[in-house]
């Protein structure tokens, strides 16, 4: 066969195998943060925070702030359930994604909190997930 | 050889062999860093921009904005640096490093500009590195 045919088809074979498997690491990150918007909403913390990885190097980049760590990172969010039924209802929206080697894939996104007063509180999140045994999980996230 | 010892001889030498190469790249991410910092300092846009990757898909995530691709980033920035001799200083401190597989690492920092009223405007990055044949370079940043 030419040379260039070769190519070409090993190119769409290549295609061919990525693309599914990209496709599915996107739609399965993105159940993920469903799942966790979910749990949000419904003032579920555990459920929440099963979108990050059970591991003390996770970063959280908020309002000025570091958060290291699985468990102090859920301490800080921990105050925002006090009331499970007063959760302003969180839901998100992928922006971008991009794979980062075989393990590992950056997720850029945009919140939305609708707030007791009717508006929109939104805000963008660059988030990198980590693909675990258990599936895929949060290791950084930087909000803003 | 008893099998732990093998083991911890194992482990003894994988870290030998992890431990430097760790920081070196470490070493090199500080250095990109520090090199596009008094890029930005001395006015010279394509200094500061030589630490982000040349590529379409690079992100850069700030007040609100989510600017795609490195030429876009570039004319983000430009305006700021209409005045080459009047920049505020820039330096960069990393708070945390983590390795993503082979080719990528994440950082997150503290920036600072020296502001000309003597105050110290601050705040904090999340970088991807990915590791290219020109060397590390930030192919997502989200700062606040």
């Amino acid at each position: 066969m030419p040379r260039k045919f070769l190519i070409a088809a090993g190119l769409t074979l290549g295609l061919a195998f990525a693309g599914p498997a990209l496709a599915d690491d996107r739609a399965a990150i993105a159940k993920v943060l469903a799942d966790s918007s979910a749990g949000w909403t419904r003032g579920d913390l555990d459920a929440f925070m099963a979108s990050y990885e059970k591991a003390p190097q996770i970063n959280y980049v908020s309002g000025g702030k570091v958060i290291q760590g699985f468990d102090a990172i859920r301490a800080t969010y921990a105050p925002r359930f006090a009331d499970p039924k007063a959760m302003p209802p969180l839901s998100t929206e992928i922006v971008d994604f991009d794979p980062l080697g075989k393990d590992y894939a950056a997720v850029v996104g945009r919140f939305h909190l609708k707030m007791p007063d009717g508006t929109d509180a939104t805000g963008l999140f660059s988030l990198i997930f980590h693909k675990t045994k258990d599936g895929w999980r949060i290791v950084s996230d930087h909000s803003s």
